[in-house]
């Protein structure tokens, strides 16, 4: 399945990048809405998208703050993604009576439908450039870290300037070719969000991790939510309406999405660091969360229920970031990558007397922050990314304890998760009563300090404070069993009065943040800030402003038939469902239920290939020949799951859930040999509904027949 | 379960070592049976084993040269052992039709009994101190190399002579106290050993990695096996009889088996090297392997069938390390390991003018021998332990290309796995049709392969050298499509020639090993013998030399009160049954039948916790109260799997297959509080046989009825 950003991949991701094609080459591109392949599209295809189609998709796209992307498919605020999109809040409105992430859900009636904690929908309403504004407020010579901080307080007031709380609308600069371009994104921020119908997980998720990132496939991975707005369901002006008749093979389709974070504009030495640092180490980190989670999974069902949706996550990212280092170590295309850079040198030394000098010395720029990188990476992860002290409580805890500290600053010194656009949703997650698993806590906590005294060595003095004279399980064991801050109650009260506080201009009461975890996270908090401090100045900024220089380079070599890199802001892709080739053999573009039947039995019904009862008992009722998994060569990547495809009518004939094994190198180039993104067939979903559900009232909302 | 000797250890496992208790305390110790604890039995629990008790349980238990122990446990050579045990070789008898790992095996009747590919048993038949023979070939003040060489052609000359491979014997000077004694022992050798009987996968290993080194129990963790000679079954002089009552709280057992490697005798720097350094890296490998061989073995039932015992051998060396890393990281135990040197320190000043420095020297040697060993790691593991080549192709290739090399050389200055002693069981292994699947050796090759690319760097000489300008994936696909050593007849026709020609003193056709693996193992070759060397003079040889100076000492600190550090020689552990307390919670000692059914009805009947078949039907048949597993204090560690637990009468009263979680620590320490040695119990094995699987006619052969 394609990822939600991944969460774990913080580490590797902390700088926006760009793209750096030849020229753009086959169906490649993850473009804005504000500057679609209009000619490009036109010439090959004879589709000009015009300013209402573009609008209507782009209205009609909703990204997930949970990460991934969405759709409205009805006027009444219904919205289809994925089942693994909604994994999180599916699992949050479950009990121990009611497995809804196992089982599935159906809100057979509106009263029916079950309102999530903490999720919240957003719709990409304005696109400004703000490019002049932000480099406005940075004197040329300023020095980096200066300069950040500079930028950082331009961006904070722009920020706050177009955001409304009372209005629901948040402002975002969005940072656009690594810095070559500043937009400012208002989007309409829904937080009222229902469940009204998710599958049983071992359909929408069929063939597991085994199955995962291969075609042929045979998933469900649909579930739909309804956003209400003052407790009725919201009127859509735009929705996605359904295709009565799906794609076809060789036709042209779009795919409106948030694709979260692509490696295109990175220069060889930065994709070196990547191929014998940055995924190594991610990698060794992911195999032991998933081993650690994957055997604690398997002792109880109690225990499956706390854990899965986490080690499902892990092994996502696991098997991205294996089949990404797979193509970092391919000599073929690093080689590639190398042409593209000596292409860009060579327009360098010709660019321009004063600005030619200068993109050279951007790479240099870039190879030494990353020797800085490689440098920090293990204090960057075990600090600062928290993966020494891997728990939501160390999370909540050291969030109280920075909010302390940070509210009472002006907006633009603040640490960037604290500025006042972010402080709703933090306000969202961290008032959230799911319930924190004491067990689960421990387990990861005690793993955590364990990594964190091998990673400092254990007779290192923060080590020694840290685990203060006890083992690492059991000074995990005590923390999570001391903290208070699993309560909801007493974050909450904390919380508010450090915003009281805040706005009085007092210190918050001490008493108040008298608690282990807080302690703990207080012990901590200087090393961290130090290493994280180095990281921006020494890394982030100078590689922004390199990167800044190199994109200026090919925008003048390339023009406007560059596309940003992917940064989870909604983008325009397009391509044709079609078929590839794979150790001689070709793989067919559309998949029908007839093959999920016959790849279950071959597999014994088991494990993960085995059908949910329904599944079984109503085979005879289903058109077996319906398509219900197809391909097409649109430009994809992590967080455009859930993203729909749609025909040039603007209807909905697909849902995208995955890439192929062979996609995972669109991370940092594009290649439509055999890269395929994977959907979900749009008469496969009404087929499942009708005949297998007994869902009709939600098949006759997509057709648009209530 | 208990591991056998985990292969992928090598690396942490290289030297000798031995214990250092300040005495020993409880049920400490695993004995030699030449110098067992008389006294101490005696005095504590009023037995004394008399030579002839001692000879027969000798000569009843059995070495598996695949890892592992056992006990001939009829006239007729039936031998018992843990299905773990058999496993790998349950599986080589196993067809795409006849799983007999999963499903189970049962031969009726003597001519249905399958002979096993490649499987040694070895009985100990005499014990030789050859200590003055071996410390007499090093003149005093040799230098470590020479020393080195010295003490091995010494070593090669004795065990030569000792072999008879006619007679079935052979020799193997075994280092006790790390280097402080050397014993020749000699063993008769079996290698017609035919499978009897073993119960399904799921219920020898219910509870799967979830559950293992867990209690309560429930596992049927057994098989038997016979042992034939001139196509007979073995008549047995010795064997044990089985006890008709079975156990009893408190009672007096003991264990006869091959405990694999202890490192009690760690000095403290070395456990630092352990766990800051040696128990990390490794368990990113297990994490690794784990998590590769994990995901492909769910893609199919076929690929689970070929990778399976492997990822199992690997779940469980993982689960032992995490508990040991978790021990080390336990400053209460790393205090006592302190002060037990400090006390070993302040005898050596005492100890006498010439000897005394020379014992703190040895510390500071294991000091510096553990930073080159740190500083080796990396290269020891992709090069010599060819975790770079992951492959049993690689693995054949290089035993052919160094047999090459080796075999023509004097017996004391070959590499130690081509001594002249090893060659028959090399031949066994090397010759066995055991198919290999061409698909699993691709995959973890290219894994390898990716490995070694991070470890040594993609831009290293020699990676490019390995790689010949493809990616990972790619060169694994080729090197295993185009190798021929997969195949058994080309392996038997380059070794025959290779002996042929190291016979006539000749060097072999350099046609022969024309083959692209070996091109490859011959192209890292150099380096892997290099690094090899330095670990053998830098890190073993002066370890060897310092804790043989450091055994002297304790020698004559605690006299013969001490035992050796296992090395995987029979060695006699004693204990009660007892249980003990966990989250002060009483755990019993012995589970039944019914807790059997519960465990499983709790966890749904499914995955590991799923019943087979047959145990599912006959539930009614059994008695629920019969005793299942049990736990005893009995110091025990990886490689007693399969040992008999007997009583005073040295009749089978149990089988271990496991230790709990809390005697992961017994690797370096001992412990009785909780540490806990996990057996089947002997009645509930017969109790299974007749009830179960209808197999009377076994369970009357234990029982010596027929």
């Amino acid at each position: 399945m394609r990822p939600r950003v991944p969460v774990l991949a913080a580490a590797a991701a902390l700088t926006g990048l760009f793209m750096t094609p030849d020229t753009t080459h086959g169906d490649e591109g993850m473009w804005l809405f504000s500057n679609p392949p209009r000619a490009l599209l036109k010439e090959r295809y004879g589709f000009e998208p015009d300013q209402k189609w573009l609008d209507h998709v782009r209205l009609s796209s909703v990204r997930f703050n949970s990460g991934g992307s969405g759709s409205f498919v009805s006027p009444d605020g219904l919205v289809m993604t994925n089942h693994h999109v909604g994994a999180d809040d599916i699992q949050k409105l479950s009990t121990k009576e009611r497995n809804f992430l196992r089982d599935g859900f159906h809100a057979r009636t509106r009263d029916q439908e079950l309102k999530c904690k903490g999720l919240e929908l957003n719709v990409l309403i304005g696109i400004k450039d703000v490019t002049a504004e932000v480099e406005g407020a940075v004197p040329a010579g300023t020095p980096a870290a200066e300069a950040f901080k500079l930028r950082q307080a331009k961006i904070a007031e722009l920020q706050n300037a177009a955001s409304d709380e009372k209005a629901n609308v948040r402002g975002d600069v969005v940072t656009l070719y690594a810095g070559g371009q500043y937009h400012l994104y208002t989007a309409r921020r829904y937080t009222d969000v229902r469940l009204v119908f998710a599958p049983e997980k071992q359909i929408a998720f069929f063939g597991g991790d085994p199955d995962n990132f291969e075609f042929p496939r045979y998933d469900l991975d649909i579930c739909f939510f309804r956003v209400y707005e003052n407790d009725k369901p919201l009127k859509c002006e735009h929705h996605l309406t359904w295709s009565p008749n799906g794609s076809k093979e060789g036709e042209l389709v779009f795919v409106s999405g948030h694709p979260g974070r692509t490696n295109r504009g990175n220069t060889v030495e930065e994709l070196k660091y990547l191929r014998d640092t940055g995924y190594p180490y991610l990698l060794n980190r992911l195999n032991r969360l998933e081993v650690l989670l994957g055997s604690w999974v398997e002792r109880s069902e109690d225990n499956r229920q706390k854990g899965e949706d986490e080690l499902f996550g892990i092994q996502n990212s696991r098997k991205a970031r294996i089949g990404g280092l797979a193509g970092l170590m391919d000599p073929a295309l690093m080689g590639r990558k190398v042409k593209e850079e000596e292409r860009l040198k060579a327009f360098a030394k010709s660019f321009s007397r004063s600005d030619g000098p200068e993109v050279l010395a951007a790479f240099d720029t870039v190879a030494k922050a990353e020797k800085v990188r490689a440098e920090l990476i293990k204090e960057m992860t075990v600090l600062e990314n928290a993966a020494g002290f891997n728990s939501q409580s160390f999370g909540i805890a050291r969030t109280l304890l920075r909010a302390a500290d940070e509210l009472p600053k002006p907006a633009g010194e603040r640490l960037r998760e604290f500025a006042k656009s972010r402080i709703p949703i933090l306000k969202v997650s961290l008032f959230s009563d799911e319930p924190i698993p004491e067990d689960l806590e421990t387990l990861k906590l005690a793993d955590g300090l364990q990594f964190l005294a091998v990673t400092l060595g254990p007779d290192s003095d923060l080590v020694k404070q840290v685990l203060a004279g006890k083992s690492p399980r059991e000074r995990a064991f005590e923390l999570i069993r001391d903290t208070k801050v699993r309560d909801p109650e007493f974050r909450k009260k904390v919380f508010e009065a450090i915003e009281a506080a805040a706005e009085g201009m007092k210190a918050v009461d001490p008493a108040l943040l008298k608690d282990p975890m807080i302690e703990l996270a207080r012990l901590v908090d200087g090393p961290s800030r130090a290493v994280r401090k180095r990281s921006e100045t020494e890394v982030d900024e100078p590689k922004r402003q390199a990167y800044a220089a190199l994109a200026k380079a090919r925008f003048a070599m390339d023009g406007d038939k560059v596309y940003p890199d992917a940064t989870f802001t909604l983008r325009l892709a397009f391509g044709t469902v079609k078929g590839y080739t794979e150790d001689g053999k070709p793989v067919p573009p559309y998949t029908t239920f007839e093959g999920l039947y016959k790849r279950s039995a071959e597999q014994g019904n088991k494990g993960p290939f085995e059908l949910p009862k329904r599944w079984a008992e109503r085979k005879d009722r289903l058109d077996l020949k319906t398509p219900f998994n197809f391909v097409c060569t649109a430009d994809i990547i992590g967080g455009n799951s859930g993203s729909p495809v749609v025909n040039r009518a603007g209807e909905v004939v697909g849902l995208i859930f995955d890439g192929n094994i062979q996609s995972l190198v669109l991370d940092v180039i594009f290649d439509q040999e055999q890269a395929r993104a994977v959907s979900v067939d749009s008469r496969g979903i009404v087929e499942a509904l009708r005949k297998v559900y007994d869902a009709g009232e939600l098949a006759d909302e997509l057709a648009g027949k209530r």
